[in-house]
């Protein structure tokens, strides 16, 4: 078991049950390190969770100057061996050669750090070290200039967990959306407007809201065409792919509808018609939740064996380094891999 | 020319310049005869336009119960005959006959008629005997059934007026998003994404702008797949098609820029960064546009010979009859076709 010293500055308030949560900083020079600064400096965040970071622990010590209120990092090289100071921080820095600080720079170096924390995150995840893993944004140009050749975080955690069917899954406020297919072109994401996929995902996006304690979820599940299709005049998908998903998962017990027409489910689910959308590709689900959430939206992957988080945006290199950026999204993203880590503690 | 005598409540307010629009009633038995007495009853639409409908007068008087403010109509047969008393609302019926008003009921008859007025209407536009046509909501299922073959108002429109490049726009607000396609499949609409159509579609919407007084619209092009095809990993229509049309606008002195990833251009735009998006398929304009502004976007066909302006709302036979339908949809509609046509006129 992970047994590092338990060291929040406010020990009486100090929950021997608070998870313990991998939080990676990302690509360091993009806004990751300040809004985790942020983020760990809020009392909010450090009642729910027990982080350790992993990233640089000197770049986290500059960003501490736009938020002093977040403790300090404390290197961590052997959990067994270090004391943690009271008050501290306990940051991982792993393997790779962390390069210089340039807030806004693209660095493949940068990119190949943010990757190797991310697999070493989940290493904890899977070897039940901590909770679960929430992730702070990645720079795709660095990491595939690194030589990696991974379209996103869901894809390498997906990768690294051995997972075959796992499915983003964004949540902001009244939105929730898991989506059929992300990374991939559109008329891609039309050929995977399959029943058998479709029914993976309505089951997926349905797991995870009874484990979040809705008893019963309304799933809405969107067409792929205008209208859903009309009846077949602007698209067969409806009728071939999603009504026998929808009729099998129905079977199943799970309480979902559709197809409904794409341009009006999302303000219906936002008027708390449904629990949560099924969206066929990446904009679909993104355009809405972006407009309705832009600041505060999560994204997740659903399937796989750890609880993985991570913000819903980039990495922003042009405002980087100023303190600008701001931590909703990945206070909301820690909020999200609680909650889940305490439905599977109980 | 057109020559009934202008008639409104008010006469010393009566502006001899006002627009005389061409307004149907759409499906009698949905929304549309409710929410046209509520937009005739506000002072603000009686001061901008003089209104001549197409459809029922004995629907409109019937539908008067829900705004008894709005002036009563006179049905006119002959424009050089009828006498129009003050204060009321000319009403054309035309040769189909009118089935009995059952709101909430899908009636074929229902539909011809509904037919049958856009298509006077738009005659009474081309023979310039009005500034142009403001539509209500029709039943496409009703229409179908009637023997018309129509996708929707754009199509009719369009076949109406003889118009081989025509495109949906939609406005609210700061939203103003013109299609590249609309009402066709996803694969097909994929298949439009050719670089000569999307010049088409971004010469449209930067005239359309530029009638409405915009010195030099700034004009955001989406595209097709999630990251605007992140540099061809995920489709190559950017790089292939769109990248060649926005190039070919810039050069003709259009402000077009692009291809931007689809899930943020329509919140900068939101944000003012830009005056109108170009989106490449129905759903991804329509998702923003019906989250933003579900009861006040508005519809309109870009390049045809005629103004077009439509609510941007179904039948809504489910509420149909009730009164409790918003007329803002159609009162926005009314205001874009008066903008359209004093450009037209100076």
């Amino acid at each position: 078991m992970w047994t590092y010293p338990s060291t929040w500055a406010n020990p009486e308030k100090k929950d021997p049950m608070k998870p313990k949560l991998a939080i990676t900083m990302g690509d360091i020079n993009g806004i990751g390190p300040e809004i985790l600064v942020k983020a760990l400096a809020r009392p909010d965040v450090q009642e729910l969770c027990e982080p350790v970071v992993l990233g640089s622990a000197r770049v986290l010590e500059t960003a501490r100057d736009h938020a002093p209120l977040c403790p300090p990092a404390t290197l961590v090289t052997d959990f067994a061996r270090t004391v943690l100071p009271a008050g501290s921080i306990p940051v991982i820095e792993g393997p790779v050669p962390i390069p210089e600080y340039h807030p806004g720079r693209l660095d493949p170096q940068a990119g190949r750090c943010a990757v190797e924390w991310v697999k070493q995150a989940v290493g904890m995840a899977l070897a039940r070290k901590v909770a679960g893993v929430v992730t702070c944004p990645i720079n795709k140009e660095g990491i595939h200039l690194a030589g990696y050749d991974y379209a996103g975080h869901t894809e390498l955690v997906a990768e690294l967990t051995n997972t075959r069917d796992y499915r983003l899954c964004l949540f902001a406020d009244q939105l929730r959306i898991v989506h059929n297919s992300t990374h991939c072109s559109l008329i891609e994401a039309i050929r995977l407007v399959k029943a058998d996929r479709i029914a993976v995902t309505i089951r997926l996006g349905h797991a995870a809201l009874v484990r979040l304690g809705f008893a019963r979820p309304r799933i809405a599940i969107a067409g792929v065409n205008p209208h859903a299709g009309e009846a077949g005049a602007f698209g067969r998908e409806e009728i071939d792919e999603l009504r026998p998903a929808i009729e099998r998962c129905s079977a199943e017990g799970i309480e979902c509808s559709g197809p409904h027409p794409p341009d009006t489910v999302f303000l219906r689910m936002l008027n708390r018609e449904f629990d949560m959308a099924v969206a066929m590709y990446h904009d679909q689900g993104h355009i809405p939740l972006k407009l309705v959430a832009m600041d505060s939206g999560v994204n997740t992957t659903l399937g796989t064996p750890i609880i993985r988080t991570s913000v819903d945006h980039g990495t922003a290199y042009d405002i980087a380094g100023k303190g600008v950026a701001r931590e909703e999204s990945l206070c909301a993203a820690i909020r999200l891999a609680v909650q889940f880590a305490e439905a599977e503690r109980s």
